[in-house]
């Protein structure tokens, strides 16, 4: 019983042995990663083209969540770039006016998100995000990076909102120049130089202040809030008509839960099935990454409830889909967040916020905001790892490729299942077509290496052919073929040597077929053998009376055994 | 120029050398393949739903279209049992009720599976085919023996026919026992028994007669013959209101194009590339098979000209979709089938047939036929195969038994499609978690071995781990999940070494997770080490300097020089 509650609730492990330590660390991870967090709720909130303040609700109660169900104790949840993404996109595409239609909406597909992703822990489908490839989730995030860019465009320039995708934000800016605003645009621009030059060279130009490395580090990370506050005092001091976030309600949010509406259930699940699917990829990636580096590990099935219950939160308090966030968690874990205690702190301090702070977020210019959304959006695109997989192999980065551009030319779901799709079947194709090489003796040893590759010596009476890949169904008819076509062109050959180092499983399509080359090459004079069989491999094999199908063949331990004793035979 | 023809018109290869031997051979084959071939024909054509002489016509031309486009020597194309019941049930899905529109739409058929077969051989697709495992495969043609022995339960019965499908056929008997007409059913009784027991103990029986083996074996396969010549003299003798197949058109099929119906043809595309996929793999294992005992070999791609040309003949002289049969194809194997010019002297024989003995062909009582058709049937069940895979690996079986069910329940299309998706499934699911063996030295070799499966020594600072498979996307996040979880165990660890003998490939996925691997162990004290890696892999692994990323990491040749110089080491 008690160990059952471990398993549903991991506080009961970190709790009962919390120290007075642990608690300094966790409230300075927790506010910093606070400090941290507001501006990006705010930011990823008009982002989902939502209000505000449902950003920070989105912050609050699901930090909470997580941190009673999940297990890394440095995930911070929240609201992040590519999920608002794709929430903007969902709700957008329900063409609701009423802006307390779309928050309802929002909320639902954050319920919704969790429950899939609860649904998932319970039939322990957590493997499916195995699924989708580094490729194809860095392409995701580049085009994904790229509609962010797009659709903040127009905040920038101070253009009101338009309808159409994110290229149509794109081909109507010269048509709108004449209807730039000014003020708005400068005010945009110097926020983003600002937040590129803090990004780019802020700590260093810290440390050159005679700040502490560590320290500097941290607070370069926190320039976010500076330029905004910066940007908001201009703006008030200028009220030149510049776009601002606007009232924020004051005081915590009131729990509800989402009113039953089924048809918009059924519209919103296919989007909270990618949603919960890519936020949990996303999570599990800067969860894990983060864990290797302090020598212990999470647990992905854990996530999926962590995450789950967190969406669930922010479902029931006015929030919209969240998901573990790359830049904050790498705060908590270089602060050095002991517990996940850090993430209650953090909302303890979104909670003062909101108690507190709200009339302040009314003044923050969004045009500084989109440029706090283009930053985050950039940091999405890893254009080493994406240069290194075009680099690297060819097939993954043609599925890099597609991904990215369906995405940019069709939309988030048929970029994702194009990419994955394509991946699957890459990889099939590929083991479909193994490496078989004819193998010979390396002179005076006992190696055996590809005659194409080395200088060995054969014979015309024995043939040794290594195939590197397990033997499935998929490219057993491969292998019969080239096998049929080394013999066809060896009219002396009279014994085959199959070597299997490198056949880690032979399933039952590959051993019919092995069985019908047996018979067939045996009509033909030629006797098949095996060699450097693996255990499980050899365990299964001896179920079937393998060895007795081989008739006069044998399973030879190595392939040097194997070419001495027929070499020698008659 | 001479290249391509030879290419496209394999018959150039062999008709420039062939001799008069070659002719005696082939001759004797064809004559005694028709003799297999006639009952064959009608009982395929009566199986499909449609008059007795297209069965005829669908062996006339399609034998010498093969002869002239496909590769293999004793390939007899025709009518067979799989695909006459997949045209059945096709033109079944209809609903036409005039004979002519039947014949017409099976026609039409035929023209799109040929089609499909062309197309797929211009496209390269012929690999499609790899897809679909033997499992799979047998589970189908179970099922299919199944549903074409109820087909023709109504038949032996002398009910008249029904609508609905092959389960209602049973259902209704019962029903129907007082219409069951006697001396059909006894008539169909005596052919099944004959039939079987002809199978079973013909040919010992003439040879115990003294006829010489080999011409016993051939001649027991001539029983179907004689039974339905024995069957029909017994009907005309009793004239007792049998069943007969009636009045068959004489003379030769007219030529025609089938009429550009498109609505017909959108419905019947997609069975039209099922009956391609399903006829091509048939034809192909069959090809192939025999080929092996000659020590030659067939071109799959080839393969998809001849039986899409044999199926475009078919279309166009009334017949209906063919594929290379298993009995009549091993049959002219057997013979000694020289050339393709065997199917032409077949196709010649039918001709006479045709054109001479049509009226004779209307005598055939239709239980006696049917009771040829169930033989087949029978025939098209694998038993030990399917056995020996489901003893053989549970995945294997779970496929076979799931493909088998599903086509009985739901239907064929349905079952294949569910048979190819679970097969792929599961090999990406066994793929995606590999075998992973810690593993120690054998004390005082050079050899390291599984230390649950061995008595070895290891140590407590440097660990060697092997994976057994290539590393890509779907298995790297296990792989990652299992090296932390192994290093989180152990407090002393320095080094950690991963052994790759077994891995075929690295991709950009398990590259990425790797190098994350490096830097997080790197953190924790622990240096990732490589050893065994295969040549192909190291070329890719050097392009993106992998050594340089390992840092302090080396990459070893072989697992005991990585072992015995980092325990040296401080």
């Amino acid at each position: 019983m008690h160990r059952r509650w471990l398993r549903w609730l991991p506080l009961l492990r970190w709790l009962p042995s919390y120290q007075r330590e642990d608690f300094a660390r966790d409230l300075l991870a927790g506010v910093l990663v606070s400090v941290l967090l507001v501006p990006q709720a705010v930011a990823y909130a008009l982002l989902a083209g939502l209000p505000a303040h449902t950003g920070l609700y989105a912050a609050l109660l699901p930090l909470v969540a997580y941190a009673l169900f999940g297990s890394s104790p440095v995930l911070a949840v929240g609201p992040v770039a590519v999920i608002s993404l794709m929430t903007a996109a969902t709700i957008g595409s329900l063409g609701l006016e009423e802006p307390q239609l779309r928050v309802a909406a929002a909320a639902a597909l954050a319920v919704l998100t969790g429950a899939v992703l609860l649904a998932m822990a319970l039939l322990r489908l957590g493997v499916i995000v195995r699924f989708i490839s580094h490729p194809v989730l860095n392409g995701f995030l580049a085009a994904a990076a790229v509609l962010i860019m797009l659709s903040q465009v127009p905040v920038l320039f101070g253009l009101p909102p338009a309808d159409g995708g994110a290229w149509q934000q794109l081909i109507r800016l010269p048509v709108e120049v004449p209807r730039v605003h000014a003020p708005t645009m400068v005010l945009g621009a110097f926020s983003l130089v600002m937040l590129a030059l803090m990004s780019l060279y802020g700590a260093r130009l810290l440390v050159a202040c005679g700040t502490p490395e560590p320290a500097a580090r941290l607070l370069a990370q926190l320039a976010p809030l500076a330029v905004l506050v910066l940007a908001a005092l201009a703006a008030a001091h200028w009220s030149a008509g510049i776009a601002v976030v606007g009232s924020v309600p004051e005081g915590l949010p009131a729990l509800s839960l989402p009113a039953p509406d089924m048809a918009l259930w059924r519209q919103l699940l296919p989007a909270a099935v990618l949603i919960a699917l890519v936020g949990f990829v996303e999570s599990v990636s800067v969860a894990q990454a983060l864990a290797a580096r302090r020598r212990s590990r999470i647990e992905p099935e854990r996530e999926l409830i962590g995450t789950g219950a967190a969406n669930l939160a922010a479902g029931v308090s006015g929030g919209f889909p969240v998901a573990g966030g790359l830049s904050r968690s790498a705060l908590n874990f270089q602060v050095g967040a002991a517990t996940p205690l850090a993430g209650v702190v953090t909302a303890g301090c979104i909670a003062l916020v909101l108690l507190f702070l709200s009339p302040l977020l009314a003044w923050l210019p969004r045009a500084a905001v989109a440029a706090v959304i283009v930053m985050a959006a950039a940091s999405l695109v890893d254009w080493r790892a994406m240069l290194a997989a075009w680099r690297y192999n060819r097939a993954d980065g043609l599925c890099m490729a597609v991904t990215l551009v369906t995405v940019l030319a069709v939309g988030i779901e048929a970029g994702i299942l194009a990419g994955a799709g394509l991946s699957l079947a890459l990889f099939l194709w590929r083991t479909s077509r193994p490496h078989i090489a004819v193998v010979g003796r390396v002179p005076g040893t006992e190696h055996y290496r590809n005659i194409r590759r080395h200088e060995v010596q054969t014979s015309a009476r024995v043939l040794a052919v290594r195939v590197d890949e397990s033997l499935y169904f998929a490219n057993t008819r491969f292998l019969e073929d080239r096998l049929l076509s080394e013999v066809a062109a060896r009219p002396d050959l009279q014994h085959l040597v199959l070597v299997c180092s490198a056949v880690n499983d032979i399933d039952a399509s590959a051993l019919e077929t092995l069985t019908r080359l047996t018979y067939g090459l045996a009509d033909a004079g030629v006797t098949l053998h095996l060699a450097e069989v693996k255990g499980p491999v050899m365990d299964r094999l001896q179920r079937v009376d393998f060895a007795g199908t081989l008739g006069k063949g044998r399973i030879f331990l190595s392939t040097h055994s194997a070419m001495q004793s027929l070499e020698r035979s008659d």
